[in-house]
Parts: structure tokens; sequence; C-alpha cells
């Protein structure tokens, strides 16, 4: 048990906690000035103004925090940290005008990062993710999302995974990574369809590596040329058979249905949204399937961002995600991301912190975490700032 | 005389510097591949590929850049970075629905800063004003335009003018530094109008200090409610009479006029441009004026952006500033902002690099910099990186 004293604010989300993370206004944040917390390795056991710390913990170890601010821990939902190889070249021939065609005749695209990632050894694959997580931890993040999805073939596939399994227990309990299972991230050449590249790839690697649990949420990359409905429903289905929670990147290029396939299917989140109609987003409203948002992605590519403000207004939870990977979102700092995004997305203070702990958390299934509450997982952040004001301020 | 060899990229910018930063297309970049530089202190002698070093330079002292590359150096041509306070709580009001009314209100906005400036003492005006430098420093910006504007009165606007001369001879030659007297930057709440405030404050300072030879361009607010056309075309008379370029912030809230003012009275740059009609951008196009755009200012206040393309288009000269300052625009790495500006402004890469590096450099009437050509004056930034395409990958 140990009390950490002298925080000059605690960040609780106690309101929106109680709120389940939707429909949350300023006066959800439950800032508590001059602030302490109690807790053991398993639970938050107090918070509270330190002038108010009840007798029984005064004798309890303490941890001076010298003035910092405290908050739910940042939790990163979103990522394809695992790679090989760079894609710059492919940013500058973007903004010199080349469309999605001319970069994958000069050899850009996801199918350049599957080569590097296929041509990388797994100690290396390994090495580089390491560094990458531990600069994310710099931020303040805490919990990681990893997808795999740029081996695109059973065995190099199968080795991301493992991969990222041995991130997790390397990095355990300092920083949480949830392993996401996404080989239906792109459909190689030499496969003629979507669903031939299930059937051939996925599903038999889905199979063997599910029983050695080492899978968190399986993820799919839904849309038109991609894989289609029948795709997503099809693999969403064996997901149910094999107990295994899902997620979707949906309605990135066009309205497919996809939010509303995710709610079907209780996924634990639909991420982009950028083009999900009214039918979709009142879906998502009445789930608990969070809206995760990735407005790197649209800063990176220089495209339209999602519709936040229509989510919100609905009532979904919305979290924030980096999207960090090679080639279509080069950017992994997502406090920076949603620092510079809240003000477009006309996101409350209250939403934009939900939208990177709390909901953050809830779209990887920890819903234990994510306030600063008694009885909650003492998961925190701590910032070298003196408000919560200053932690989004400083750009 | 030095020679500095093992560059693995050297920006030239040669096809950009022809054609004076205007209509760009990415081959006036001049990128030279695995080369060299040679300069004495005063001039760059030549640039090429190593291997066609002349002979004549096959002695000169040789200084290893161990494969950087190197660019035209990086120009912030426009900072408000001398001021006292932070505006942390007003980022959160503001994302809270509060409106500038609301703001003032609550004691924030410009005179907030004006209050804090006039508080601290010159020396810690000083001491965090050389912090700031070497942080933008450390982004790879070595000429840096600051402008004075928060002491609003003429004993701390005199003040501020001396620190920013001291802050220059201080940091000479390594950072270049650009002195903008600005006391035009609003009125404060003791004066009837911006022409009282001019006549009472401005006008007497600026004959004060011009004969000191410490001022290097004059700045104004041009916007309705703040200072209206005659205020500054009297302004800009009166600096004609002192020999003394201006600048100013133009059509930031409406159109009015500013671009064309500027162009009138052959001003380095005007800056903000976001409502900038028809005929100011016909204005700036056949002007040597540049158009500065501040793009950290939209994201920071997420309010839309200036319509980049049309100026490009038109054949203007466009530089990127980063406006950092502790109200509006709280980010002060140039780089970052034009990289994750570039995508939506739909710049190509040469018209990116030109807007941070020559077109800047014009913008301070530094018409002896901003290309590695020979003639120019050595200045450069260097990058870890392998290539330029990298340096605006790593968001």
């Amino acid at each position: 048990m140990k009390c950490l004293t002298n925080c000059s604010q605690i960040l609780t989300l106690k309101g929106a906690w109680k709120k389940d993370g939707r429909n949350l206004t300023p006066d959800d944040l439950g800032i508590i000035e001059d602030a302490s917390l109690v807790c053991d390795h398993e639970k938050i056991l107090w918070v509270g103004a330190s002038c108010e710390l009840p007798s029984e913990y005064k004798k309890v170890e303490t941890l001076d925090m010298q003035g910092q601010v405290i908050t739910p821990e940042l939790v990163d939902s979103h990522t394809h940290l695992v790679f090989g190889g760079n894609r710059a070249s492919e940013y500058a021939m973007r903004l010199n005008g080349a469309d999605y065609q001319e970069i994958a005749k000069a050899g850009g695209g996801i199918l350049s990062t599957m080569k590097a990632t296929n041509e990388a050894s797994k100690e290396e694959l390994f090495e580089t993710a390491c560094d990458r997580i531990e600069r994310l931890y710099s931020y303040g993040i805490g919990t990681i999302e990893i997808k795999s999805g740029y081996g695109l073939n059973i065995d190099k596939e199968r080795e991301l995974t493992l991969i990222i399994d041995k991130l997790k227990k390397k990095f355990s309990p300092r920083v949480q990574i949830f392993n996401t299972f996404m080989p239906a991230h792109a459909i190689p050449k030499n496969f003629q369809s979507g669903a031939q590249y299930l059937e051939q790839v996925v599903y038999p690697l889905l199979n063997e590596l599910a029983p050695l649990g080492v899978i968190d949420a399986v993820d799919i990359f839904h849309e038109e040329g991609y894989f289609g409905f029948d795709d997503t429903k099809k693999l969403f289905l064996e997901c149910r058979k094999l107990g295994l929670k899902v997620k979707i990147h949906a309605d990135e290029f066009g309205d497919n249905g996809g939010a509303e396939l995710a709610c079907e299917f209780d996924a634990l989140s639909a991420d982009h949204l950028l083009c999900t109609g009214k039918k979709g987003i009142e879906a998502l409203s009445k789930s608990p399937t969070v809206s995760t948002l990735l407005p790197g992605t649209g800063f990176f590519l220089g495209k339209p961002q999602a519709n936040a403000r229509a989510l919100l207004d609905a009532g979904a939870k919305v979290a924030i995600g980096s999207d960090y990977n090679p080639g279509s979102c080069h950017w992994d700092n997502l406090l920076k991301i949603a620092s510079i995004s809240a003000p477009q997305y006309r996101m409350n203070q209250c939403e934009l912190w939900a939208a990177i702990t709390m909901n953050a958390a809830s779209a990887l299934g920890f819903r234990n975490q994510g306030a600063l509450i008694e009885g909650l997982t003492p998961r925190f952040s701590r910032f070298n700032y003196s408000s919560i004001d200053e932690i989004t301020y400083h750009w």
C-alpha cells in the first residue's frame, strides 16, 4: 500500500465514469486540487484532497509527487506499431500530387510495408517495436493496443502475433499491451478475393492461435474493395464461436454499414468512422461499442475528419486513437494528436480526456480502469505541470 | 574556409531560387545526393556531389556530416515569443465553449498577457525568451523573428524592443534574430481608439527608438475593431519617413484590404490572410510582399485555414510561420506545423520547403539566404535523417 501525496491536481473523471463516458460536460472532469491517492497493487483505496486524508492512511508509505498532475492512464487503443521499413518517400509523393495508384506503381502503399516486414527478422521487429513502445510511454501512454497485419501470410502473421505476445510479457505491468489479431488488413496480390484470403490464411491461423490464448481481439479492414459485408460477418461469426472479441476498421472510405455490423456483434470498437451515416451513428449511440476516431490519419493524408460532434451529441462513447503506422499516419503521440484535434472536433475538455483514457480503455475491454476512483485499478499517468489545462496547452 | 562532406543529401532549392520562390514544382527542389558544400564565413563557394569536388577545395578543412541531410536554414518569420505568464486555462475554456467575451470577462485574452508581461521583470522576460529560442534552435530553426507587443505602454514596449535587441546580440551569429516593433498589437482599455493609442504611445516610441537602429521592421494588427485602414496607412507613412520596413497582420477575421495595403507599401509580408479576397490575392501575386500563412493558429483555435492553394496558384510568394504566442497558438515547432499543414494546404514538397526557408527569409528582408547555392550566405540546418523526405515524415 502507498499514498501518493502532493499532487497539484488529480483528474478523477468521476462524473464521466458514472455516465459511462457518454454525454460528458466539463463538470464531469472531477478535478481535485492539492490531492492524494491511496492504493495497493490492485486497487485504488482512496482519492481526495490531501487535507482530508483519513487517519487510517496516515501511516502508509508516501510517495511525494512534487506537485505533478495525475490523470487516469493514457491509452492508445489503435496502433500498428510492429512493422519494417518506412514510407517517407510516399508522404512526399502524396504532397507532390501522386494518387494511390501511382504510389502503388512506385512500390509504395501497404504492400511495401508487407515486403519490408517480411524481410525483417523477428529480432529486428521486436527491437524496433520496443523502442516505439518506450517512446509512447515517454508521452504518458501506459496501455497500448498493437495490431498484427503487415505479414499477410500464415508464417509471418503468426510471427507478428507472437512478437506482440512477447512484447506484452516484457513490458507488463509497466506498460499493458493488448494483442489484436489483424491479418485481414489487406489482400495480398496472390489472392483473388478477400474471401479466398480469409479461407486460406486468416481462419486457419485464427484457429491455430486462439487456443494459445495470445489473441485479445480480432480486427478487420471492412471496406469496399477490401473485405466486404459477407467477409466481415463470417469472420465475426467465427470469432463468436471461439469466444473472441472483435474490432473493425469501418466507414473510412464510404458508409459501408461497418458501424451497424460492429454493434450487432458487440464489437469492442468501430474505428475511423469518417463516412458513418445516420443509421451507424444511431447504432453506436445505443451500443457498448466504442466509436474510435483517428484524427492523425486525416491530418497525415490531408483528408476530412470524422464528424465527432454528431457522434458525441448522439450519445456515443467516443475514443481517440493514434493509428500510428508507417503509411497513413506516421504520428505516434496520442496526447498531441488529441490536443490538436479537440478544437476542430469541438470536443469539450471532459470529452477530450475521456477519449484518451476511460473510453480508450473501454475500446480494449478494460472496464476496470480509466477513472481514478475507489475500487478501480490504479493505472494513472503523471505530468510535470501544475494543472490539467497545461497538459493539453503545450503543443 | 571549410568543406562539409558526407551529406547524404543537400537540398539546394536552386530551381526555387531562380523562380524567386513562386510557382514551384518538385523539380525546383534541387536535391544533390552524397553531397559536399564548401564555404567561408560569408559565402557558399561550391555545392555539388562529393565525387565532383573541384581539386582546389580538396585540401580545405573538412567537416564530416556523417550522413546528415543539409537544408537551407529554417526561418520562423512570425513569433511573439517574449511574454509573461501562460494562458492554459483559456485553451480549456475555449474547448468548453467559452467565446471571446466570456474569456475576456474571466480575465483572459491578450490583455491578460499584457498584465503578466508588465508584471514580469526584464530579467525574467529575457531568460524565458532565451529558453524559447534554444528550443526553436533545437528544432533546426536558425533565424527567428520576434515581435514586441505585450507591453502596450511606452515604458514596457521600449523595454521589450530592447530585450529583443539584447537577445539578438546574445545569439548572433548562431541564431539570427529579427526585431519587429509591434506595440500596435491591441488597444489597451484606457484608450478610446486605435488612433489615440497610436498618437500617444506608438508614434512617440517609434520616433525615439528608430534612430537607435534597434528596429528591423514595424508590424500592426490591422483588423476591424482594432487598427483600421486610416490607422494602418498613417503608421506605414510614418515608417516610410523613417526608412523602416513594414509588416502587417491582415485579413484574419475579415477581408479588410490589408493585403492590398501591404503591397502598396512594399511590406515585407502580409500575415494570416484567412479571409483575403480576389483583389488581395492578385495584389500579392504581383508584389514582392511575402504571403505568410500561420496554420498553427487555425489548429489551436479550431478555425478554418487560409486558402493556400489560391495564393500559390496565383503566383504569390508563400511562407509559413509559427505565430508562436501564449494565446492563439501555443505551438513553437515550425517544422512540425508546416509538415502537418502541407497535406491540408495541398502544397507540394518544394512549396513546403520554400515556405519555411527561402520565402520566410524573404519575409524578413534577408535576400541573401534561403538556398544553398554559390554566392549566398552559408546559413543551413542539418537533420539526423538520410533523406529530405524523412524530415517531414516523422511527425
